[in-house]
């Protein structure tokens, strides 16, 4: 079995003095979180679409995805955690209290606000997943990368070659997903910001993906310029 | 006295198969080249600005120097070399060649396919400089940065607390990176990719400016698209 959860929990504090998380910030003639999940929609794979939202936006997200999405049977709302992590493990509850899984049971974790994934990056994570235990969404870093560990200075420049830039999905074997969550200490976790760091932490290998340099992120109000400019050159 | 070196040298593989390298590519009304070469004539402090592009650009990039800016006369263009940091070399030999430095003399150099740097990040890089000898300008890195040794596995996944995008210009005090550059072995100096990494090698500091997300590298054709919607919105 497999499982998609569009991770929009967060409530955009990045993006300034607005009254909406970023994820309902209108993208063309939609919401963005609408696009995302019209993404998952299109892949016949999953056995449930999981939208994980902040409590007080779950009536919001529900009546949005009736507007908007024509066959909805196979989405869920629930409610998403504080951190990344915990709303992921919100997602593997969900999925333990309603299926009866097994250890080849497959969850695709999305930001809701990456709205150009495509169906093929989708396809890859659920092969690249199935083959190896998990794998993470990446492309090679453009920018030179810069470590700074104090005082405003440069402390290293790792070698380029060697690094990048982490999107999603990022795809995992449920049970062992949560069976390593479970070995990594409280203050750890409230550390990790990234549910593939779990994998590594525990010396367990994460897969690459080839992602896509129009797979963004909506994070700042300029991100909202450029997926515009993707947006129409798609259309 | 102060030196600007705007690297044009690249030919632009990676913007597929075009005739021109991406810094005469349009955007809007002119060239990138000549947006970037605006930004460093409004400021004031340069004796001169050295514009180092491809042996077979020369008198194209003369021409359109002529062309669109008004007051070129402390505007020079010299041949690149093949690697960022021969370029840089070029610059300094061509100064030293030219005029009579000192150990304050500074070079700030900038990609030329980086046409929104701003008048502030100039200025704070001239700034930084003077006080601390080498300065880099960067943001705050927004996606997770992996890293992939082998095998197309993740082997870290470094703190993102810590880690910065590099962009430009970067700047320095020029005869002191002409001697540290001197100190780097030629197997060292061809895996460069970056000129603050010759201050590091040598266990030199080098100071941080804040750059802005909008100070973007054009690379990819997808880049050109982000670049038009930036300077849409600054019209």
């Amino acid at each position: 079995m497999i499982f998609a959860a569009i991770l929009a929990g967060g409530s955009g504090s990045r993006m300034g003095n607005i009254e909406k998380p970023k994820q309902f910030l209108t993208l063309g003639s939609k919401p963005i979180l609408i696009h995302t999940i019209e993404k998952f929609s299109i892949v016949n794979s999953f056995e449930k679409i999981i939208v994980l939202t902040p409590k007080n936006f779950l009536s919001h997200t529900k009546d949005l995805i009736k507007k908007y999405i024509e066959d909805s049977d196979n989405i869920v709302v629930i409610e998403g955690g504080n951190l990344r992590n915990d709303t992921i493990m919100n997602a593997i509850d969900y999925i333990n209290d309603n299926f009866q899984i097994d250890d080849d049971s497959i969850i695709v974790s999305h930001d809701s606000v990456r709205p150009f994934v495509t169906y093929r990056i989708i396809e890859e994570n659920i092969e690249f997943c199935k083959e190896y235990g998990a794998c993470d969404t990446v492309i090679p870093a453009t920018d030179t990368i810069v470590e700074s560990n104090k005082d405003n200075k440069i402390s290293a420049i790792p070698l380029r070659d060697n690094l990048y830039q982490g999107q999603t999905p990022q795809t995992f074997k449920i049970n062992k997903l949560a069976k390593l969550y479970k070995n990594i200490n409280d203050d750890d976790k409230n550390k990790l910001t990234d549910a593939c760091k779990i994998f590594v932490l525990n010396n367990e290998d994460v897969y690459l993906v080839n992602g896509d340099v129009t797979n963004i992120k909506i994070t700042y109000p300029y991100d909202l310029k450029v997926a515009d400019a993707i947006l129409k050159d798609q259309v």
